[in-house]
């Protein structure tokens, strides 16, 4: 029997089966789709009478597990916040298995490494049957794309999980939030607390909208616990664990700092075509992001401000302390928290009314009306690779294997006015500007100018190519095209050779619109 | 033809049809009924898409109301926190009438009186042809019991509105949201500008689940409007007025201060009830509410407090001045406020992080994971009679005049740990304490104590009577029975005549389930 496959190629170039087993895909369209809806926006929450004097709080974990009602092949959910340093993840994984709960779709907003065992374990062993996330890096990302799963795995932007939840694409049965305070009726925050890990960002879509939520924390307070998060109203049951996790690994993984003299040479460039924006000034709207480049461009941008005389009025997205001494200097007048990336920034949303957490749906939701996003003057994106038609890779390295999450990429792609990629042009023996990325994660009509230590390519094809080139050209600046990068990169590196797939497709890549980007075939082994 | 109509007895003993036109009637079935349903949760809102570059800003409120598609037969809301002092809900109205909108369902949290035209009017010339509230108080009401309307007036208690909406029961096609400052984007709040009135608890629900939802602001502030009440992500358009409100009548209405010996001698003996129960201990939560009694309470409580170097850990509900100044002085540690009584009130919103701004269904939802009220110790609750079965009447006076609104108030009793009733035996020539109250808002067996000058009546049949009994015979209080509190009242007015009615049934009283608790028929004219 022949089996006979119709590949639709995307808006992007890239060719797409019409099913991936039991997801119909839906092909990325182009940049300006539409994600409206005449239906009702979905919930799984129900109404549910909690009367006076019942309690929430309960004895342990597998008390909540069992409260909550998990049953095989449900959907479990997680916040990312404290990133490498999670130890909720690991406890509820490891009770779930003492269950005997098989068959689970595994939807954190992006999946952290765990260890002893790792979530491959809990792959391998069939509690895990599914996965959804912003990212899958590390271990598991790499056992994907090897071919461990059945399922592919789902990939969206941050933007996108909300607008995927509320479009009923995506229902979430239990959801566990890691809080490091909170008090015996649910209410609960990351801002205060021992392990305080920030703003919960993530974990506000996931309580209005769980079956059952489930509050665990090392931090057990009062009632009322103050500032509140995440709020009763949405929580069933409340845990109290001995540590939710380890504050100091926030920093580890995406948000790291840079001493790499050509990383900060790039960082200094991108802060130079901001200033040469047009759009530099007072009132506007930055977003520098997570990624040693990313956070490095903070500390210039700080320098040009004061420099020029040029305040801010609103900074936002994952926040790092520099964000912070920013506001402190008067610089950006506000700051929109939808994670802390340490805990100066974490302490910060307590301690300056002008420095707010807010759900990761008004900062990046393509389907809400307006995310914060769509404000935003200056957005710098950090990227693996990026090709001749400016898609930018931000999941997957030269050999194949998964170095990292969509995040908020493709979502600050779209909203900035001024999006900015970041990246050497070669990183070793690999070039960064490519014909054509291995995967494809934010499309190329998003981004407007590509910045390297090799010259500043603008991106002929983004709305505001016109006024960035004639901005930029009054400046000294080296504008080159990106095929001119690509040359160079290559001529350093020569063309590297294919990574070779077989057919299976082990991950899929939503675009925010919930079109399909991309798809990640299984990497072939090596000989 | 002969027409028979089936009367039900609900649990409070009230005779009801089955259907009040289309509106079908689920009996009160007691203080036990559950709102839980294994529907996920509705709302009106749909995914939408609103793209980077697109302005939100209209150019005038009738700009805004063709934009958002306003059609007749729609449902309209609006929140009362201006109270008397409201000037959004005529300008709206005025226009909607202009662009001849007709036979709109009117759902604000409450109706506040506007003149020139009055809602009467609108009523009269067919733009709004039906209301749900939480009450009608003045010309409006008066002009439904005595006929003016067809359909019958849906009122809930304000814990309910969010239910009913969340339930289907009410499904709001476009919002109206007076903001004392907003951005051009729909950030927006009630606790900054000019005309600051507070805490915008009724508007959460209404932002989050209307269809359409537009801010009406006189204070346009530069993007991002902070601190951000309402978001963003749920406004469609923004509008600027001269002017949304007098912040100066916020007090009128419902929240007024007395001086009144004998109003002051009911609150100290409130008091006294509080502070000899067991439950007066380090961590304690009350609210105290409006009404005259009700506010005068709040001091009483603070002396007592300082006397007996007990702390609460929480107020709630509507907060004035006086329970900013507890906050302040270290005896209240949080304050969660639905609304705000007064200028002082919504200025510590901003100024203290203990202070906080809540969400409606936090406050007082029964249908969410457990409101606030839930884990109240003491709450205080206004009436205008109270029956020999502790039903509490807040709506009609002695004539069949429309008093007051259900507010909070059945709410309140539902949630507190002792639930106290406060209020005169007579007023004038009209005992407070009857044999059967005219409307029943609150069921008596939510009533743990009434309090009037002439003595404290237990409920034998509330959760806490017990308790609270051996608690009050080890004081001085003195305790009589509710039946000899009667006899005292009417022994002071003798026996009222009772109200006459017709048949026509003006409006329904929905307990916070949606169960109908009682009905008000139509007032015979007096000749």
């Amino acid at each position: 029997m022949r089996e006979v496959i119709i590949l639709i190629k995307n808006a992007v170039g890239r060719e797409l089966p019409e099913m991936i087993g039991t997801y119909q895909v839906r092909p990325f369209a182009g940049i300006d789709s539409d994600c409206s809806s005449d239906q009702p926006v979905m919930s799984n929450r129900r109404l549910s009478t909690v009367k006076p004097g019942e309690e929430k709080l309960q004895p342990g974990l597998k008390a909540a597990v069992e409260a909550s009602g998990l049953k095989d092949g449900m959907t479990i959910s997680f916040h990312h916040s404290f990133r490498e340093g999670d130890q909720v993840i690991g406890r509820v994984l490891s009770v779930i298995k003492e269950l005997g709960i098989k068959g689970l779709k595994f939807a954190p907003s992006a999946v952290v490494n765990i260890k002893n065992p790792s979530i491959v374990d809990y792959v391998k062993d069939g509690t895990i049957a599914s996965i959804e996330a912003s990212g899958i890096r590390g271990e598991l990302g790499d056992a994907v794309l090897g071919g461990v799963m059945d399922e592919p795995v789902i990939l969206r932007p941050h933007g996108a999980r909300p607008r995927a939840i509320e479009a009923g694409e995506l229902s979430i049965d239990v959801a566990f939030i890691g809080a490091s305070a909170a008090d015996d009726y649910g209410n609960a925050t990351g801002l205060v607390g021992p392990n305080a890990c920030g703003a919960l960002g993530y974990s506000f879509i996931d309580a209005m909208t769980a079956g059952k939520v489930i509050v665990i924390t090392d931090h057990l307070v009062e009632y009322p616990c103050i500032p509140i998060s995440i709020s009763q109203e949405y929580v069933d049951y409340v845990v109290v664990v001995d540590s939710i996790g380890d504050t100091a690994k926030i920093g580890a993984g995406a948000a790291r700092v840079t001493k790499n003299p050509r990383d900060l040479l790039i960082a200094k460039r991108a802060v130079e075509v901001m200033a040469a924006s047009r759009r530099f000034t007072d009132g506007f709207v930055f977003q520098t992001g997570a990624g040693a480049i990313s956070i490095a461009c903070t500390k210039y941008l700080e320098e040009k401000m004061e420099e020029r005389g040029v305040k801010a009025s609103m900074a936002l997205g994952g926040i790092p302390a520099a964000i912070v001494e920013m506001h402190e200097k008067g610089l950006v007048r506000t700051v929109a928290c939808s994670q802390s990336f340490d805990a100066v920034a974490a302490k910060a949303i307590v301690d300056y009314p002008g420095i707010i957490e807010i759900d990761n749906s008004l900062y990046a939701n393509p389907a809400r009306k307006g995310c914060m996003l769509n404000r935003e003057t200056f957005g710098i994106l950090a990227a693996l690779e990026v090709d001749i038609d400016f898609n930018v890779n931000i999941l997957t390295g030269s050999n194949g294997e998964m170095m990292g999450g969509l995040g908020g990429g493709p979502d600050v792609a779209a909203g900035a006015q001024i999006s900015i990629v970041v990246l050497p042009i070669v990183r070793g023996r690999i070039p960064s500007v490519v014909k054509k990325v291995f995967t494809c994660c934010t499309p190329g009509d998003t981004v407007a100018v590509v910045i390297t230590e090799a010259g500043i390519a603008l991106n002929p094809n983004h709305k505001n190519y016109q006024e960035l080139k004639e901005d930029l050209e009054k400046t000294s600046l080296k504008l080159v095209t990106i095929e001119e990068l690509r040359q160079t990169a290559e001529g350093l590196t020569g063309t590297p050779k294919p990574i070779e797939c077989t057919d299976k497709i082990t991950c899929i890549v939503e675009y925010r619109d919930g079109t399909v980007l991309d798809v990640i075939r299984e990497i072939k082994k090596q000989d």
